[in-house]
């Protein structure tokens, strides 16, 4: 039933960040912190390429954004170094389906994350450039409080650069990196 | 500019729901987590309505949901025992406008605010529900862990009860009350 | 009653000071931890005047700095950015006065505050140096420690450079500011 | 210098009282946060004195209030369990007339500290008794919250009842009693 | 390198154990937490049973106790609703593997890490026992400060009574049981 | 009893190290993260000896390793600053004693302990050596994740370069302290 579903999010809100947490932030933001930025930051540049004129759903754009991680209620914050062992890809497609049988239209919530994680539509992949930039405004701001292990992080730009959003949100992405550049 | 909206929003991640602060909860939940799991509810409750039958645009819902809590990012989460020395209605309303001037398209994100705020739309009115919700559900995953101060929130319950929702909603309402019972 | 009042004031032990929350320290000092050490270098800088011959009431003195921040038990610790939404000044007088009602002597106690709040006093205005040393020894104390988005804290220290007590400690002020300095 | 001091008291803010943290309690207060409210408790009740004619200076008690646990700074907050083995009196006598050294009046304000740790003075006791209703209404305001292996705090209030300021401050003691009594 | 090995097993000392985050435990103790109790119990209990005249290594024991938890710097501490989907036992074995190539013996190591996973030895077995028995006192620990979402956990009980290990140390498990239904 | 201990124990879970929460590391480690990676690192140190030649009880060592704090249970961690007015010595040794009676081998226990504090044998040498090198990559670790008060904590280098391990783990030694210049 939905109310169980809407309870288990709730570990979204407990469930720490487990990149930062092995670099030493010692109280880094939660699943549910970076999913509701990057639900923000979808939203806003779904309406801007709306209204450069692509053709985007920006209700298809945010329910991804909402519900990308919901999974993780499940399977936790897999990190990085997890990877090599776990399959994570497979682990979430199972708990995603499963998850989904407590909304009300089960398939269609389904067809909306696989957009995301394989990269389907424009909706799916804009979600993932979202996803990606929050991620670095957060490795941004964690710099900023004078927190220094997350270079590695930064690599993630280069993935931004070659994305079809980059044509668009191109700038915003080089300030970013500018301000980052700044703190040294 | 957008980043600097993006990077401001950050702020909701770092301040904690008051109320619950007051009330002995000694690491409680960010405004971020707050307003995800209240854009989350939002989107499942807008696509059941629309599934009965009831004419609301999820889009809009969604939205409202997203920015709803955003000026709190200028004004933090100001509790209840604050609000008879200060106007908070007016100073959210002067902060959200303000916020909003760096999103790509201002009245329109403030009109949305202001449905939610003055409860103009069934949208905006959703979203009051959905944000009523959440903070019942998250009294009780509090009072469930051990937490017992928190008996006043629940009055809360009768608006939902009042509510032009509660007659599609009714039954989750009532479900969340009984869990809380269970508790004892 | 008294009691409630003692009760109310544990707000302050709860509540994190926001400046610091929102530039990324992350579990940062309570309100009544900045209100303590303040009303200690009252004491102390009170002890000090006296012995070089000013005619100051140490007892004045303190008693003003354990209260100036009452209010805050129901204000919170509103940051400067939400206060050009709200009016801060407003809400802690009305909020302070109905605090004091509680309190052995109201009208003392509100006539203390107004001391602090509007520099009627020499005592007064102490504590407000005080209050900004403080302040700033916390901010130093963080940037030693590693943070180090705090730079616009600083500013403060014009402020005591141009108090009338400057003369009395401008030694220790500017010797706060080159241990500052030394952590380059 | 007095700087050093000031900073050294730091300490104060970071250290965590121990006796909640051993019960269970994961963010307690830290001992400037105690030291905070046992200063007030101390004003409010001698200025309560002062006005029922008892002879008592308000200045000296609310010093003695202030540094009363300033050794601590050096020593921390030595739990019970430890204080079998460790000479904690002597320790904080020797860490306080060092730290003392540091003030403006060394002399001075060891004779305060020994006021209380001694009970040579009205002033000195009074402090005493603060500072254990201080611990009473903090162990009241965990049980609220939800913690409950604070029993054995409440032991001290037999130390309040033989107290002379009983014959004062019986009612407010009693109403805290009552309160707890509520919870369950 | 050892050296890389010993920075990496840090790792452990940052990983909250999940299970009780996700039953809102705010601040829960750490992996390593976990593993230096399991490695204590671990020796007392295999020094009884040698004491007993049973034929046990003590040496072996403490050691499969301190390395059994090593892969989770890699894994994570993956709570039981993701091993639904994710093959966590496949999962620590290579990790395992790949961990202890930086220890002196990697193929000993492997060997003692398998006595445990598998049940191979006496050793192995005593470890499982004692790593359940920790969960258990901490799940009491947690119980008598408040938390209150821990019953499922109280079912290893059943897993202790069943062991070959309750034939000696019956008592204790069922004074723990004791102790526990004394909480009410 | 034995369960008794094994409780009392978990106070190490619970106590900060106070060096680092008085450098401004907000949530430093528990004593018990200490123990455990100081007995991991006696472990691989032990069984490297043992390899190349050196005559070394792995099992003597080991058991010291995860005893040699246990009276901190009692004691709590008392820093170096309070070590000046506190003989901590005579305070561990006999709060060690009065532990090591609920265990199976309290004589044993504490002749093991003894081997530790007073340098008897090789095996309590080493693992001071191991408590050492424990605490300089928890260092590291902090400056690296952007700490940056420790400095005063390198100076514990030199003991271990004047330590008879040295001969066979200086290699270690210095690829930590070659790490470290690395930030910079």
């Amino acid at each position: 039933m939905l109310l169980d579903l809407l309870i288990e999010v709730g570990n979204l809100k407990r469930l720490p960040r487990t990149g930062w947490l092995l670099r030493g932030v010692s109280n880094p933001e939660s699943i549910a912190d970076h999913s509701f930025r990057t639900a923000l930051i979808t939203l806003f540049l779904a309406d801007e390429l709306r209204t450069r004129g692509v053709d985007i759903s920006v209700e298809r754009a945010v329910k991804i954004a909402l519900i990308h991680d919901l999974a993780e209620a499940r399977i936790t914050d897999v990190p990085l170094t997890a990877q090599r062992y776990l399959d994570k890809g497979k682990a979430e497609k199972r708990a995603a389906m499963e998850t989904f049988l407590k909304t009300p239209d089960p398939k269609e919530y389904f067809r909306l994350w696989r957009e995301y994680e394989e990269g389907l539509s424009l909706e799916g992949r804009l979600v993932k450039f979202a996803d990606r930039l929050e991620m670095l405004i957060q490795a941004y701001e964690y710099e900023k409080a004078g927190f220094r292990d997350l270079g590695e992080f930064w690599g993630t730009v280069e993935k931004l650069r070659e994305s079809e959003f980059y044509a668009y949100f191109g700038e915003l992405v080089e300030r970013l990196v500018a301000l980052r550049k700044d703190l040294r």
